[in-house]
């Protein structure tokens, strides 16, 4: 059983979804891993992970109206000294999580055919934010020995 | 250190609960492995994953009522093509999620008293659903080598 | 690769936020392990498991009023029999889940600086819940070599 640990850098521009699939895959596929368990994880409180369709992009439009009007700027929040986007971001992070993971099989990320993995910008303004891909499971010959 | 995965295919018949607790524990006590994490991953955007009460089923009818609430059909949603049920089966699958774990004690799993773990459909008509288990752990002598 | 598990027990005096960060580094540092995955599991259905900020106790009172809007006590819910509570305890647990993960390096939970680990009680009455720590991963020389 080996593990890998990576941390990628993602700079946002504003309230939206970033996809990083496309990291995350490569990070997969540099392991020479064969099949395990990959995770990642958002080291923020007001931007969080998603698992959503990446086919039409009128489904994250969709998506980030449905989050304020579950946690709306103009809520009755009392911690409102960071902006009136801050509160709102931390319960939309609540409602949607840090932490994931996808199986791994034939070296590759099991997603589904629609799947795309998503970091969620919360806040108005520009940040960077950090996350961490992590994987465990088996090389090809190693797993076949350790079955 | 072990693993294990299998693909369970669910078919549905319409939004609800479809309890997966028996193929899990099946598959769980299938490995011989006593004790490490099981997990548990959903292929879809408009179905997910949950841990809730199995003991009366008013508590699903609830909790489908309360993810109507919180994503209705006559949002003001922009992705409309794919029918009316579709987009607000995306925004519940966000809220609820496609991933999730369980840890594995004495060859079983660590469910509390009144958990089941199910998929919850989101879709009105009928579909085919695949969810992932996955395994990593120990045998019960590998285990005490191990420590 | 090592594993570890260990449960704790947490006497709540009601709805709100308990933090369980400090006895979750502890377990972690106790293992002597380096690298690896940390798993929280909650072995209920009405309380449940979040990472949010634990800086201005102000973002903690929003975060319940939040839940409170999304489920509330006086919604049209048919499972009344456990008391106003419960159902929306349900609800709120099912929107934040029961199962997390946090990536362990050099030692150290890798949690982002404003983060730490919560249970939320859902119920208005003290309950005593078990949540389950687990730690996947290798101790210092043993990571090096298994790479």
């Amino acid at each position: 059983m080996q593990q890998t640990q990576t941390v990628i850098e993602i700079a946002t521009s504003g309230q939206g979804l970033y996809e990083i699939t496309r990291p995350f895959r490569h990070f997969v596929v540099g392991t020479g891993i064969e099949r395990g368990l990959a995770t990642v994880y958002c080291r923020h409180t007001s931007c969080s992970l998603l698992i959503q369709e990446n086919a039409d992009p009128d489904v994250q439009t969709d998506l980030i109206t449905a989050l304020h009007r579950l946690a709306p700027a103009e809520g009755p929040w009392v911690h409102t000294t960071e902006g009136p986007d801050d509160m709102p971001g931390h319960i939309k992070t609540m409602l949607t999580g840090v932490s994931l993971h996808v199986p791994v099989r034939q070296g590759a990320l099991a997603l589904g055919t629609w799947q795309g993995i998503y970091l969620i910008e919360h806040r108005a303004r520009p940040h960077r934010r950090e996350v961490i891909l992590q994987f465990l499971g088996h090389r090809a010959g190693e797993q076949s020995r350790a079955r």
